[in-house]
C-alpha cells in the first residue's frame, strides 16, 4: 500500500470531517438522500386518507367526505408539520460545510422517525379524538426534535458548521428548535385531559421561530 | 458574536431573498423536493386502479379490466393534469432567479395539493360519474391552480423573477394559468347537472397556453 | 416590454428546442423527474408481493412463500424490463443534447407507461397462468417501446440527438428497441395458447441488443 | 457514417468503462436512482406497521401499540441495515471512477433486493417468532450482501476504482461487507433452533466495519 492510499485509506476509515467541496458528491448524495425520504414521506401523508367504498349512486360531496374531516386534518397538520421541518433541515445543512460518521448517524436516525410520520399521522387521523392518538403523534415529534437538536449541538462543538453560521445555530435555530421539542411534550399531558386542546398548541411551533430570533439578535447586538 | 456572522445572521432569519447562484445549493434543493414530490405524487396514481382479485382461471383481459373503466380514465386525465402541472411548475422556477420565504411557504402550500391528487383521482376513478367525485376533483384543481397563481403574482410583485421574464411571467405564464382556474371553477356546477359533460371541460386547459400567448404576444408586438 | 423579453417570450412561448447548457437546470429536471418516476415504480413492483396473514406459529418458509411463486416470478421479471427500460432511456437521454415541447410531451406519455407497470406486473403476479394476465402485461411493455421509438424517431428527425451519435440512435438503439415492441407483440397472439410460452419469449429482449448492434456495425464499416 | 461517430457508437455499444467525468450525467443519474430507491424503500418500511382500526373510543396509547411490538421492532432493524447498507453503497460508489456495462447490472441486481427490504421485513414483522419469519429476512440480507461483494471484486479487477483506493475497497471495504454476508448466514441454522437468538447476532454487524478496518490498517503499516 502507497503513501497515497494509506492515508487516503485512513480518511476512509475513521470518518475525519470532510469538507463540502473536497467530497462534493457525497455530501450532496446525503442532502439528496434525506430530501428524497421528506420528499415521499411527505407524499405518502396523503394516501391516510380513506376513500369511501360502495357509496349509493347520487351520492353527495358530503357523503364522500363523510368520515373522513380527522384523516384531512391530520393531513393538513402533518403537511405543515413536516414541511416546517424539511425547511430546517434545508437551512440547517446549507450552514454545514463538513460532516462526520456520527453527523450522518444522527441524520440517518433523525430519518427514521421523519419516515414514521405517514403512519403515526394515520393514528392520528383515526383516533385524533382519544389522548392515544394525540399522544403518539406527539411523542415521534419530541424524538425528531430532539434528535435533530442533537444534530445541531454535535456539529456545533465538532466545528463542522460554517464559522460565520455557527454563532447563528447555537443560539438561534438550536433554541427555537428545542422550543418545539418542549410544546410537543407539554401537549403530551395536556392530552391526557383534552386532546383537543393539545392538539390546538401545536400550531404554536409555527410561531416560535422569528420571536425567539429576534429577541436573541436583540439581546446580542 | 461578530460584524459577519450577525450580517448573515440576519440574512437567515429575515429571509432576505437570496440569488440561486449565491445560494444554489438550497435552490437546487427546492427545485428537487418539488420534482420529488411530483415525481412520487403522479407514480402513485396508478395504484389507486385496482386488481381484481379471485378471477376464475382462464379469465379473459376484459373481465380482468372490467369495472377499472373509470380508474384508469381517471389515471389518464390525472397523469396528463399532472404531468402538465409539473412543466408548468418546471418553466415557472426556471424563470425564478431569487426566493423568499413566502415563496417557499406557497410553494409547500402547493406541494401539499399536489400530493392530494392521488387520492383525488381515486375519488374520481370511483365516484366519475356521480357530481361529489367530480366536483371533488374539480376543486383540488381550483385550488392548485389559484395557489400557483399566488405565486407567480408574488414572485412578480417582490422581483423574484428573471428581468427579462418578468413580463413574459405576469402577462403570459399567470394568465393562462388563471384560465386553468376558471376552467376547473366552471365545471363545477355544470358536474351538479351532468358530470360527464364538466369531464369533458377538463381537456380544454391543454389548449389554452399556446392561444393566450399568441394573442398577448400580437397585441405587444 | 423590451426587445429582449420579448425574445426571451418567443422562446419560451414557442418551445424552440433548447441546448442542455444553455439551459442546464431545466434538462436535468425533467431527467431528474424521468428517474424519479422510474426509481418509484421499480421499488413499488415488491409491493405486489402480498404476505400472507393469520398463518399458524411455528409456519415454514415453504409456507411464507407458498401463493407467492407468481408474485415472486412477476416482481423478477418486472425488475429486470424496468432496469433495461432505464438503461434505454439513461443512455438515450445522454444522446440528447437539445429538446423540445414534442420530446417533453413524448416523455411523459412514456413515463405513464412506466408508473403502470407495478399495477400491471399485479396483474402478471395474480393472472401468469391465464392468457388475460399474459396480455395486459404484454401490451403495456408494447405501448412502452412504440413511445420509446417515437422519441427516437422524433429527436432523430428535429436534430436533437448530438451530431456524433444520431447515426447511432436512429440505425442501433432505435431497430434493438423496436425488436423488443416485436417480441412483446407477439407473445400476444402466443399468450392465448400458452401463457408460458408466451412468458418465456420475453427474456429475448435481454439479448436483442447487442447482436443487432454488432451486426449493423459490421454491414456499415 | 463518419470516424468520429462510429467511435462513439463503438463505446456506447461495447460498453467501454467510462470515465465519471467525462460522463458526468450518466454517473450522477446512476447514483441518483441507486439513491431514489433506497430512499423510497427505505420510507416504505413504515408502511409495514399497520394501524388498528375500530378501537374503542378513549383508547390508550398500549392499545393502539398493542400488537404492532413485532412490527415496530422490524422496522427499527430495517431501518438500521438499510441505512448501513446506503452508507456503504455511498462510500464505495464514491470510490468507483469508471463504470462498465457488467457493474451496472449488477447494481441493478443489487437494488432489486434492496426494493425487496420492505416486503421482507413486514414478513420479519408479521413472523419474527417464527423460523421461517427470521430466515427470509436473513436470505435476503445475505443476497444484498453477496451481490455488494460482487460489485466491490468486478470494479476492483476491472479496475474502475480510483487508484488510490484500491487497496481499500479490496482488503478494508470488501471483507467487511463479507464478514456482513457470514452472520447473516450463520444466522439461518441458528434461527431454526431459536429465532429470538438469530436476531440478536444481526446486530454484530454494526461492530464489524471498524475494528477489521484497525486490524487491516494495523498490519499493513
Amino acid at each position: 500500500m502507497t503513501e497515497g492510499s494509506k492515508s487516503a485509506a485512513e480518511t476512509l476509515r475513521r470518518g475525519h470531517p470532510r469538507h463540502r467541496d473536497e467530497w462534493g458528491i457525497e455530501f450532496s448524495r446525503i442532502v439528496a438522500f434525506s430530501d428524497g425520504v421528506f420528499a415521499i414521506a411527505i407524499t405518502l401523508l396523503a394516501l391516510a386518507i380513506d376513500v369511501p367504498q360502495n357509496l349509493p349512486p347520487d351520492t353527495t360531496v358530503a357523503e364522500v367526505l363523510e368520515g373522513q374531516t380527522g384523516d384531512i386534518l391530520a393531513y393538513a397538520i402533518s403537511f405543515a408539520v413536516v414541511g416546517k421541518l424539511w425547511l430546517s433541515h434545508h437551512r440547517f445543512f446549507s450552514a454545514v460545510e463538513r460532516f462526520d460518521s456520527v453527523l450522518m448517524g444522527l441524520n440517518i436516525l433523525y430519518l427514521a422517525w421523519i419516515a414514521l410520520v405517514p403512519v403515526t399521522s394515520e393514528v392520528l387521523g383515526d383516533y385524533g379524538e382519544d389522548p392515544a392518538g394525540v399522544i403518539t403523534y406527539a411523542a415521534i415529534m419530541v424524538a425528531v426534535s430532539l434528535t435533530f437538536q442533537a444534530q445541531i449541538v454535535h456539529a456545533y462543538r465538532s466545528g463542522l458548521i460554517r464559522p460565520e453560521l455557527r454563532d447563528l445555530e447555537r443560539h438561534v435555530v438550536g433554541p427555537a428548535n428545542f422550543l418545539i421539542a418542549i410544546v410537543f411534550l407539554l401537549s403530551i399531558p395536556v392530552a391526557l385531559v383534552s386532546p383537543v386542546v393539545a392538539t390546538l398548541m401545536w400550531p404554536v411551533i409555527f410561531f416560535t421561530g422569528r420571536p425567539l430570533a429576534d429577541r436573541l439578535a436583540a439581546l446580542r447586538s
